[in-house]
């Protein structure tokens, strides 16, 4: 939201809690959207926040509370009875209540859900169950679900008379009279049929649909792919129990993008944001990489100190280190960023490894003439160069850029064919390795070129 | 899609087109997805392509076009008359009739142009003048529009006798009688309102809105920020001409996140998939870059060759250099990553600039004490290591540590501040900048400690 006005609002809110008008409260409150709200729940100190959060109305309470991170849901609720808790809990939809438990200490969780209805508590039970990052744990129970034999006219009255609104409000889900999932109709398509037409007649073709094990990876490949706003979830035994939502994908989505991101950048995948992530979280989350490929780093220096004789008679190569090095190590994440996004996307498989392979292989041999003649000319014009030490450099520089782009290239796919994440084969850990194998051809061209 | 159930259609599809078998083809197509369509026609060569493509229904045709990618779209249209082109230029959103012009030769723009209708000429040439990256080249008009003066009953009636199922089926947008945009209404609420009701009595809270001219970065956030799945889009008149759909941007965000991607890893971002670019395009994308950071390594190499003599003394030195660079390079990047995918989720923003700076320091401190231990081990149980070198590397390693999180964190958050893309601040320029400083740190510290 926009800075300036989200700081007024904010502003027109402690005043008003300073002195408790809670009719201007609820004024500045009437036409804010709930992101908005819950946004200015996290800037308020924890007693001002609860005491607004109690003013806003039931739904919109909720919808707030769903989109404040786990820290701040949990500073939140601090001053709530059990009873208030478990009132908040049935407003809000049932994966987002279960969100906000898995969150809370097991003690906290078990007193919340004795204050909860026998129904709701039997649903949280069943979720809680589920496992991490599978269809159902992310899944909404709150859907509209109708027997095939029923009418166009039965369900929109139906529909109509709903107690409450529920979560996909665009789609409807026909099942058999077993709750057999058969397919889904568009309330769009729904509204502009015949009364008297069964629904079973609008059912077009065959639904896409996941098992409550199935993994949530899996599961946004299926809405990338098919542009979907939405997805059935099944049992074993193929009976409809929940959708996933575009919504619920989407905070997945971003969630395994970021720790694609991170992986590659040689971190610790995280769960929270960056403010979110406490100091010593955030150095664990950065300490062990930085520790593993301090040691690689180490045995590149072992390398390099066998070496000592030929750049002791010619110190100039020492020179060239960084150089090539960091050039092997950029044209090496390059390369297997682009491999590793086009994974992520769905546009290259493993089955395009032969063509990503030559492809590269094309790239690295333009790249390194380019790069290897401004090297050559640099060398040639710098003092104590020699031609001898030019084609040293340069024919090192090339065969790095070419090695690099190579196993960037390569070595995403074999994680990939490994069932490993593509991303754990992080751009540090092939420069390290390239590291390795252009210090040895660097100093192994020099032993050759300059006959030592 | 599951590969082997895609080899299979393939290979069937195949046989029936072998033999001209078109009732067999009809078949195979009957159950399939849109989606799965446009890969099946990927496959396939230009002429089996383009008579699998004229067996499709009109609409469906129109779907899968819309999911080629450029290349696949212009290679189809080849062996298409200009009428067939205009024919399916009809069938597509407007939007995606765009897209697909703009990626053809001006001459063909105009061919095709000429074949349409008036009406959808005059769209196009609208569409075709929208800054590209524009609410206005990325919205699509077909939408359900109503006076605010309507009731329940007459929007239900009008939405059933609609000619065309419309791009965003479950929104409607309340106008008054000049089209100036009040407010939407979901379709669930619509059908579950009295039939005498005015839609005005529907509007809730103020709807969000963009003009024509609103860049997509700014959509995308507002997207992200209220979970928006459309968003209606005015001209300078306040007057409603299109909506944004949140399928449009999914897939922009998708082409930010891989071009930020891109970016950090020190390349020109690419607008067409890893497979779809040509490998001169590949290397025109790569190579600026390299270059760039090859002068600044150069650079490195010469402040390395003003310390000669201290190498030359200590020649165990030289061995540190790539642990010391690439430790550096790591810990930025790690920083500067988290900071740029902060950014562009919205968790971060410049005003937090101070929290940033607190929390790197204090990490970096963590983190450095971590690997300042192992390095000192190492070098004292070296040969030829000593306490006076073990100090030179930890101190120069834990500087060279806390100054690249700084510098990693800083950097993109001023990039952000300049307006500049805080990708750009990428990765690999960091690294070469602290390389530098990383360098004089440490041959200073040996100079002093080792008594030089």
């Amino acid at each position: 939201m926009n800075n300036v006005k989200m700081n007024t609002r904010l502003e027109l809110t402690r005043q008003a809690l300073a002195v408790r008008d809670y009719k201007a409260l609820r004024n500045i409150l009437q036409d804010v959207h709930p992101a908005d709200i819950s946004e200015l729940l996290q800037e308020l100190d924890a007693g001002d926040a609860a005491l607004l959060f109690r003013l806003l109305p039931k739904d919109e309470a909720a919808e707030a509370f769903a989109l404040l991170g786990a820290p701040a849901q949990q500073a939140l609720i601090q001053s709530f009875s059990d009873r208030e808790t478990a009132a908040l809990l049935e407003a809000l939809y049932v994966d987002e209540a279960v969100d906000f438990l898995e969150e809370l200490p097991a003690n906290a969780v078990k007193r919340i859900l004795q204050s909860s209805t026998p129904d709701m508590r039997a649903q949280l039970n069943r979720f809680l169950q589920y496992k991490e990052d599978s269809a159902g744990s992310v899944m909404t129970t709150e859907l509209m679900r109708f027997a095939d034999d029923s009418t166009v006219g039965e369900a929109l009255a139906a529909i109509r008379s709903a107690p409450r609104k529920l979560a996909m409000d665009h789609v409807l889900y026909i099942t058999d009279r077993q709750r057999h999932l058969l397919g889904d109709i568009n309330l769009y398509d729904l509204l502009t049929a015949q009364d008297d037409q069964p629904l079973q007649s609008l059912l077009g073709k065959s639904t896409q649909q996941v098992h409550t094990d199935q993994s949530t990876d899996e599961i946004i490949a299926l809405f990338r792919h098919y542009n979907l706003y939405a997805m059935p979830v099944v049992d074993t035994e193929n009976r409809l129990v929940g959708v996933v939502t575009l919504e619920d994908v989407l905070d997945l989505a971003d969630r395994q993008a970021t720790q694609d991101v991170e992986l590659m950048a040689a971190m610790q995948p995280s769960e929270a944001t960056y403010m979110d992530t406490t100091i010593p979280r955030h150095a664990r989350n950065r300490l062990p990489w930085l520790l593993l490929l301090l040691i690689s780093g180490m045995i590149n220096g072992a390398i390099l100190g066998g070496f000592e004789q030929v750049f002791m008679a010619v110190p100039l190569l020492v020179t060239f280190i960084p150089m090539l090095t960091d050039t092997g190590g950029n044209a090496g994440s390059q390369s297997s960023t682009l491999i590793i996004r086009g994974l992520a996307m769905g546009d290259i498989t493993v089955r395009d490894a032969g063509k990503v392979l030559l492809k590269e292989l094309g790239v690295s041999l333009i790249v390194s003439v380019g790069v290897g003649l401004l090297t050559f000319g640099r060398v040639m014009t710098m003092q104590g160069g020699s031609l001898m030490i030019a084609l040293t450099v340069v024919t090192a520089l090339s065969a790095i850029v070419v090695l690099s782009k190579l196993l960037g290239g390569l070595l995403p796919l074999l994680a990939d064919k490994l069932r490993m994440d593509p991303a754990l084969m992080a751009a540090p850990l092939i420069t390290t390795v390239v590291d390795a194998l252009g210090l040895i051809i660097y100093f192994t061209a020099a032993k050759l070129l300059l006959g030592m």
